[in-house]
């Protein structure tokens, strides 16, 4: 029988062609698998269609929004997932969902490869050959532009030769991955790393500079995850949507870093995620109220150690899912309201409240009345600070203690 | 001998009764300690004055403003100190220098014990505290408003009954620190936290909804130290005020939060900080230029450490001091410039470059002519993925693989 | 009513001299509260008898010894709980479950205070009273000895007085604490840290420096637990009672450290836990064989903020809770079989199998034949290793290279 | 000008082999290179002579013991490095100081590409090139066994037919690595993980089973290092050495793991390490003596990152540098005696004594007069239990209490 690979199919030209350059190369019949993680662009049927015209034996389509939405951006908003602590792992989540259709659509065709439209110098090659062999260890990984030699002009020229119903457009000067939870932006004059971006490199939010009039809203969390805008219910989907379309207006989540890749190097990154910008932000500050000190300075690192796994590509690692049962277990009172307002460029939470509360106003109020007991305070601070204080003895008893003079290195002193 | 105590003296109400009250309370002479950390109000020399009018034997002033800018902000820089991920630790920082000062008025006049005015429920008086036993573990310390039942009722009382020199106004709704790395503003209203700040809460920052022109900048930085903006030489101080001034009137730096004090409550602040959040942003991008990645990890497990180290009041503490030798490492690359626009509320980098850059344009660039030789990859991820790929086959083996039947749970899939 | 107190009453001097000194102190009626956690002695019921007979007015006991095996000592053993690389915070298990049992005998017989025996300088305080706390945050707690001035010559005389039904022998030179994951010895000589413990320090253990014949065993581990020993079924409480008494024979689990108390300052401790070092010796590398290595790394980290905690008497915290679900999450796959050889003090592992094994013989071998493709090496290490090459590329650059000069300080060099 | 490759030499069958093999297959010349690091087995002399013989055209020895042990043996006992909690990275040690001269005689010689007998699927081929090219980015890095098909049945033919003055003894059943610092054993039927290590394993150290009577002796450290052995001063080396001995008699420091290795498969490894094993025992101890806590709790997430680093094979990355800096800090009192038996196959701490140290009898004691205030004590633990008992009764709000229901699930119970 002939092999059988199922081939990560966008519908555009790259992928177009590797229909037949994969064919041609391998003998193997290909089977194009498009997956909708909220990219927007062409229909789904539309994009089938075009498979099977350029040759594909078999088009798997699958609309993954809502599998996404909750299965993949939830997680990272409980994580607060920031990479370098900027970047809301826009791509690095969407691999990991796009591997699981592709390792479907194998099994469905009894493929014996998947292959991907990636270079060799990216993340994302990582991500998804390490998502599919976690999820099926047997399936092989081909890239055509790492390893069977396509580039852009050698494809451009293909569909030409071969007549593909595809328009061969002059090459955008930026490489774009987007879905529901952002848009990631590179290459070009990018590079350039003291070069700011122009405008045109932005799709998902408008100026923040000329902002239309605040937009203010309230985000409604149970469990850590938002279950409704302004009152009315929403699903996981609905509320990154929705929020996208608010905070974008506002110029939110804009984003432009150095970051650094797996693959050992440091690349220029410009991103847009308004929705998930101002939702994490919303979800951080009810956190703040909700969770114990020491639980959110733990999980402080969790969340950083989770993000980079997931941005290095273990989403289906073990570890990965043993700090998610610590996640998990920390969003138990993540629910309530977050007030929050968007404005030029700023989402900025202006109210929170919830019945979970750790915020306890008797406790913290100045007004008299208060229920904090201030006389325990003395022997908390004489037995906190002990440690120091011996510390700091032995210094004096070594000669190493902090330079007190009264008369040195005071200039601005003054009698 | 009459027993002598050093109080840290602010020139107002409180603080100027405090001379009188614990002089009454205990017998002892009190020796006025004022030090000037860029909170701004009255000259020092005034202030002096009053105290010595209130009662107080002696008056030590001090020009902290340069120490505090070199000494204590300049470190938080490094660290990219944000308490809770929001919070540029401004009060947690003045409470050590101040300390050091009082420790050294009490070794120049033979005091026996400090004197500070906090509160017995937050944070400060444990900064303080700790800071001083730390520094001079013989010293005791007193807080007359903790431990001499001092309230503001008595005070004003206090003040017209001596005829003290000093205008008993009513009572600011808020209580207010400030410094040059920022200002806290928290009780009132705010204790809601409901509650949206007023105008009227804020004074280091213009509103961001109403900018002026955009402001464009070159900030220089040397071993992760701000040495010039756009090319003119700043001290450390300088360049906090420039910033203040500059970042301030964009509205810059505002900060709203529920925050987990030491002494286990959780209270809500206000903070704005324009200049110590613009050169936060700046000197994070920097880092991420030119720090290692495997570096850069590991750093925010040590700055976190950090920052909830001083936000907890252990300044002098041996922690401290092996995490600042990690952290001070780390900065012999962190030079070079990074251009800013401050504008409307946002900090945003829109250049960077440095001579110690390990951004290398050559290996990130998809133009052709690129140094990274892709054939690497293949190995790499076969070798990177091996620990998930078997733990996985474990996972099916025992049968808690990832679903993947293609039939099952898969509602937006189409074929 | 009259208020009542209930009093962790352990039979002994001290606290039967408490059940009066607390009435007298307080007017209150006295529960006394014995639990059975393993630390031998007594019978319950003879308990019961001596604490009605020294004026109780209830008596609660309650064998906890399952209970304490399965829901404390166990989750310590998945922990591998060794406070300071060292102790397996025997002492710091059993608090919390006596706390939880004064607290039931609290709810039960409506009482509004618990008192236990601890004095004001240790860790046991703060276990007991946050662990009470945290349970019952309503109830008070009260300790004899720190709040009411109850000392051992003052016990002594009050029961000669009062003609309590206990032998007031001399005192121990040392204080014990033992349950049935290990004992306790402090004080006395001890408390001179040059001092050597003498040999009737020990009770659980034999002399390791003469030991009887090798013993080996197979325990049997399900999902982190010891299931089985050498084939038989035992209960975790059976499984520690064993291993004590084999281990104990070879004079396994000797502890001798200064440790960091949480009040701040540094104690002497000696401890005997033969069963605990046993199973955490066994169980540690099982799970080396089977825990993915990026797994196997982060949970160093969690169980050692997990036995901190513990150790700080926060074992009803969230963050508690939290880490539990990452480490559960992690022994899904901790599952085999482990020999021991038990001799002269050593417990050594000498072999481990597993069904959930992620050692692969085929991939492991030197043999002929194995599984690992050794071309995919050349490619990872090229792309691992391109972060610390770029570094040092920059290091040559700025003149911080390393030394290399073949001529210089190479004394040992010889051509 | 011919191409020169240094090829790291040992003077066995393999290496010598690999001298014509390498010049064979790339035309190059060979330069030999023999780095002693305590391995034991021929004079260097020799070993050289023998290079020659075997075709290299130039030999370069270094007797790299002292520097080996000051330089890489040292900061590992300062970071009490035990891989997997278990191993004492001595391998790992020994590939940067032999790639340092590997890398050295390259510089010397002119060479462009160096050479190493490691397999594929090892650490140490990563410990060597990632060593080299971190500390020479342009060299070229060679395997013959991975790369040029070099096998030991091959190496067998090659001497034979060129009749090289080598000894073609049977395969050895064991690879085997050895260094001042410990020696490992792996392969053959260890490879069954369920097999216990056979006595012909051992080298370093004697049977514990059997041991001559015990031995003590006190440690002396200076900045966490050894300096002195029962008075009398050593250097690192002669320190390790002398403990070597005395510690191998007394069977101290078998090690039998299965182990994490960097390529992602599990192996079985046998170590023996009795100096080093001793000498962490030791410095643990004196560290628990002179390190502040929070220090100390630090410093264990620190230790256990440069121990995996080092593991991993990055020696020479930036983080390390970091890390050390931090560590450096860490042993400023690192310094005082520690006595140690050593009996058996355990190294026992029997006391320690440090001017440094921050163990304080007057604390501590449980004797009258000692000078810890017990009055603090009820401050301190009613604050640092607020955010516990806060979370508890939000749990009880909920309804997630936990279960205290003095009838339920409490069989042990008894009235």
């Amino acid at each position: 029988m002939t092999e059988r690979i199922v081939l990560a199919y966008s519908g555009g030209l790259d992928t177009s062609v590797a229909i037949g350059w994969i064919h041609d190369a391998t003998g193997a019949d290909v089977i194009a698998c498009a997956v909708d993680v909220g990219q927007g662009g062409e229909d789904l049927e539309v994009i089938r269609q075009r498979a099977l015209d350029c040759g594909a034996v078999e088009a798997y389509v699958a609309d993954a929004r809502d599998e996404f939405a909750s299965e993949y951006c939830m997680p990272a908003l409980k994580a607060n997932a920031l990479y370098m602590d900027a970047y809301p792992v826009v791509s690095a989540l969407s691999r990991p969902v796009i591997a699981k259709h592709l390792v479907k659509a194998a099994k469905k065709y009894g493929a014996s490869a998947v292959a991907h439209g990636c270079t060799g110098k990216g993340n994302d090659q990582v991500r998804f050959e390490v998502s599919i062999t976690s999820l099926a260890p047997g399936l092989q990984c081909i890239a055509p532009v790492r390893d069977l030699a396509l580039t852009r002009d050698k494809a451009i020229d293909y569909a030409e030769k071969h007549n593909l119903p595809i328009t061969t457009t002059k090459h955008n000067p930026f490489s774009i991955d987007q879905n529901v939870w952002g848009r990631a932006i590179e290459t070009g004059f990018l590079e350039d790393i003291w070069n700011e971006p122009t405008k045109d490199v932005y799709n998902y939010t408008d100026d923040p500079a000329f902002p239309p009039v605040a937009d203010e809203l309230v985000l409604t969390f149970d469990h850590g995850i938002p279950v409704a805008i302004d009152g009315r219910a929403v699903s996981p989907l609905e509320a990154i949507q929705e929020m996208n379309r608010r905070a974008g207006a506002q110029g939110i989540g804009r984003i432009d870093i150095v970051e650094d890749r797996l693959v050992g190097i440091k690349s220029r990154e410009i991103y847009e995620a308004p929705g998930a910008m101002a939702l994490i932000e919303a979800h951080r500050e009810l956190e703040r109220v909700t969770l114990e000190r020491e639980q959110g300075r733990f999980k402080r690192e969790v969340q950083d150690r989770w993000t980079d796994l997931v941005y290095d590509g273990q989403w289906f690692s073990p570890l990965k899912r043993s700090l998610e049962a610590f996640i998990e277990e920390t969003q138990r009172y993540v629910s309530g309201d977050v007030r929050l307002r968007l404005h030029g460029g700023r989402a900025t939470v202006t109210g929170r409240r919830s019945d979970a509360s750790l915020y306890d106003f008797n406790l913290a109020t100045y007004d008299e009345g208060d229920t904090f007991d201030q006389s325990h305070a003395k022997g908390f601070i004489e037995i906190y600070g002990l440690g120091s204080k011996q510390a700091t003895a032995r210094d004096e008893k070594f000669g190493h203690g902090p330079s007190l003079d009264p008369d040195a290195s005071n200039k601005g002193e003054n009698e």
